[in-house]
C-alpha cells in the first residue's frame, strides 16, 4: 500500500474520478486550495453557510474542516457539516490550525472530534497540543500563532495515542511526514523548508488528503499517498524557483503535470 | 457591434475612465477578481457590508453579485445592493455561482432576479438549473458542486427563453461561449480548457462583463466584449504556460498587456 | 536612524527574531499579506473571531487593523483587539481602507483612533479623509472606492497634523512616501507605478510596517524602515516583470532574498 506506485495509482484515480470535495476552510487560503484542488484533477468548493453544509455534504466525495480562521457562524457550519458526513460515511479531515493558541478554537477542535474525522493533519505543535486538549492534560499553548515550534519526531507518540483514541489516521507535517493509524507509521521524505514560507502548504496537504480519502477506501494509504503527492510536486517545483513567490505557482504547475515517472524516481515513502 | 475593433474599443474605453466596480462576491476569488479588474484597467472594491452596500454602489459605474460562498448576512447585503442599483440604474451581473446544488442558494439565486440584473453569466449547468428554478419547474441538480457537467450548447435554448422572461443578457461560458438577449446570440470561440482548472476563471468572466458594462451602454455588445476579451487574454496566456499556475500570472500579464493587433489577430466573435 | 543600512538591520531582527503579527484584515489580501510576511520572515496569523482576538493578541508581537472589508462582526474584534493591544503596549497599525468612501467605515476608522494606533499608514485620500472625519471636518468623499486619487503631497499637511493630534506615525504611500511623527518627515523614493495595479500592495506595506514595529522600538524609523523594504524589493521585482500578474510573484521572491547590498545600493531614503 505504500509505494510510489500506489501513489500514482491513487492520483490516478482522482484524475479519473474527478471527486467533488467540499471545504469548510480559512479565508487566507481558498483560493489556493482550491486552486491545487483543480491542479490534481478534483473539483473543490467552499460552501460554507449553516443554510447549506449538511445538504452539500451528501453530493460531496469528501469534506475538508480547517479551523484556520474560524469564528462562531462557521464553527456552526463545521458541526454540521462534520456530523452529516459521519453519518452518511463520507471521509472527513480536520486541521486543526492554531489549536493550542486560543481557548475557543480548542473548544471547537475537541467537539469536531466527536464527529470521528478519518484523518487528523496538522504541524507537530498542533498534534502536540490537540492530544494534549483531548486527554485533558495541562493544555498545550505553543504561544507561536500557526507556525509550528516543534520537529514531526517530537509528535509521533501523541500522535499514535491520538490515532487510537479516535480511531482516526493522524497526520504530521514537517520535514519528514509522519502519517499513523496508532499501529503502523508511514514516513514520507519530501517537502522542501521553503515549503513552509507559502501560506497554506499545510492547508494544501489537507485538502489533498481529502481528495485521495475520496477515491481510496484505506484511510491510512489514501493520507500517506496525498503527503507523498505534495511533497514530490514540491520538490519538483522547487526546481525551478527563486523563492516562495514563484514556488507557489510552480508547485500548482507541477502537481498538474504530476506524472508516474517523477513519482517512482523523487518520491521517499516507507513503512516504518 | 460584434468584431474585434468593437472590443478593442471597449477596452479602450474602461482603461481610460476607470470605472469603480463593485463586487459582492465569494472568499474564493476576491484577491483574484480584483487582480484581474486592475489588470484590465478598472478599479475594484469588495464592499460588502449590508452597513454600506447601498451607500457604496452608488458611487459605482457597475455592480457584481457571485453567490460562490453566500451566507446570510452576504445574501442580505446582496439584495440591498442589487436594488439599489436597478433604482439607480447602474448595470449589474448577477453570477449564480452552483446554482441548484443547494436549495438556500438556488432560493436566492431566483429573489435577486426580482431587482433585474443587466447580464446574468454563468456556466452551462448553472443556466439551466437558473432557468428551471425560474420557471418551477422540477428543480435541476447538477449534483456535481460548481464545475459545469453540461455543454453550453445543451444550455442555449434555456438561456434565450431565461433572457426573454427576465429582460437580461444571458452570458454562458464554455468551450463555446454564448451571449444572448433572446433574439440575437453572439458566438466567442476563444478560451483554452486549462482555464477551467483557474478558480475563479469564470468569477472573471463575470468581473469582466461588469466593467464592460460600465462603459459600454449596449448590454449585449458589452457583455460579449467581455467574454472576447478574457478569452483572448486567456489564448495568449497560454502561449507562456505550463500549467495552472503559471497560467494565472499570465493571464493577469496578458490582459495588461492586450492591445488592438491581438484583438483583431486573436479574437474569434461572431453573431449567430 | 534613516540610511539604508539601518533598514538592512531591521529586515536582519524580522528574520532573527520572526516576531509573529496578527492581522485582522480584509478578505481581498489575506493570502497575499500572509505570503508577503512569510516572505520577509515573520510570523503571520490572520485570527478574527471576537471569541479570541483578545487571548490571540497578547501573544503577537504586533497587529494589523485593516478595514478594507469590514462588517459589524469584524469591526467589534477591531475593537477589542486594537484596545488590548493598546493596553499591553503591543504596536499597532491602522490601515483605513477606503475611509471617506462610506460613512459606516468612517465612523469605525474614527472610534479606532481611541484605541491609539502606534502608526496609520493609507494612500493619500485615505489620509486626507481621516484628517477631515478626526477634526470633523466636513467628511471628505473620495468618491472613488478605494484606489487614490490624491497625490502624496496634497496629503503631507494633513498627515502631519493628524500625527500630532494622534501622537501616532504616519504613514503615505504613493510615488513618493512621506512617514511622519509630525516633527520630522522621511521619504522613500522606491515604488513603481505597476505596484498600484497590484491588490493587497497598499495593505502588504502596512503588513510589514507591523512586522519593523514588531522588532524597531522607535516607530518612526520602523515605518519609514518598512516603506523602504517594500519599495525596494518593488523595484527589484520590476526588473523580472512583464505586467502584474508576475510582480506580485516576483515581489514575494524579492523580498526573500532581500539582501543588505541590494538595500545599500537601490534604497532611497533621506530625512526631508
Amino acid at each position: 500500500m505504500f509505494t510510489a506506485l500506489e501513489v500514482s495509482q491513487t492520483l490516478r484515480k482522482i484524475r479519473r474520478q474527478n471527486p467533488l470535495i467540499h471545504n469548510i476552510t480559512n479565508m487566507v487560503v481558498t483560493q489556493f486550495t482550491a486552486n491545487i484542488l483543480l491542479a490534481l484533477g478534483a473539483s473543490p468548493a467552499m460552501v460554507n453557510a449553516e443554510e447549506e453544509v449538511e445538504e452539500f455534504v451528501q453530493i460531496a466525495k469528501a469534506l475538508v474542516i480547517n479551523l484556520g480562521t474560524i469564528n462562531a457562524p462557521q464553527a456552526k457550519a463545521m458541526q454540521l457539516a462534520s456530523r452529516t458526513a459521519h453519518d452518511h460515511h463520507i471521509p472527513w479531515v480536520l486541521d486543526p490550525v492554531g489549536v493550542g493558541a486560543c481557548t475557543y478554537r480548542s473548544r471547537v477542535a475537541v467537539e469536531l472530534l466527536a464527529n470521528h474525522p478519518t484523518t487528523i493533519r496538522g504541524n507537530a505543535s498542533e498534534i502536540l497540543a490537540l492530544y494534549a486538549l483531548y486527554t485533558q492534560q495541562a493544555s498545550h499553548h505553543s504561544g507561536h500563532g500557526v507556525d509550528s515550534k516543534d520537529q514531526p519526531e517530537q509528535a509521533l507518540e501523541a500522535a499514535k495515542k491520538l490515532a487510537l483514541s479516535c480511531h482516526a489516521i493522524v497526520s504530521i507535517s514537517g520535514k519528514t511526514d509522519y502519517i499513523t493509524d496508532g499501529h503502523q507509521v508511514i514516513e514520507i521524505h519530501n517537502s522542501h523548508i521553503m515549503m513552509t514560507k507559502v501560506t497554506g502548504s499545510g492547508c494544501s496537504a489537507t485538502a489533498i488528503t481529502a481528495a485521495c480519502l475520496a477515491v481510496e477506501t484505506d484511510a491510512l494509504a489514501a493520507s500517506a499517498h496525498a503527503m507523498a503527492l505534495i511533497g514530490t510536486a514540491g520538490d519538483i517545483a522547487m526546481q525551478n524557483t527563486k523563492g516562495p513567490g514563484s514556488l507557489q505557482i510552480a508547485l500548482l504547475d507541477a502537481l498538474y503535470l504530476l506524472n508516474e515517472d517523477q513519482l517512482i524516481s523523487q518520491t521517499n515513502i516507507k513503512l516504518q
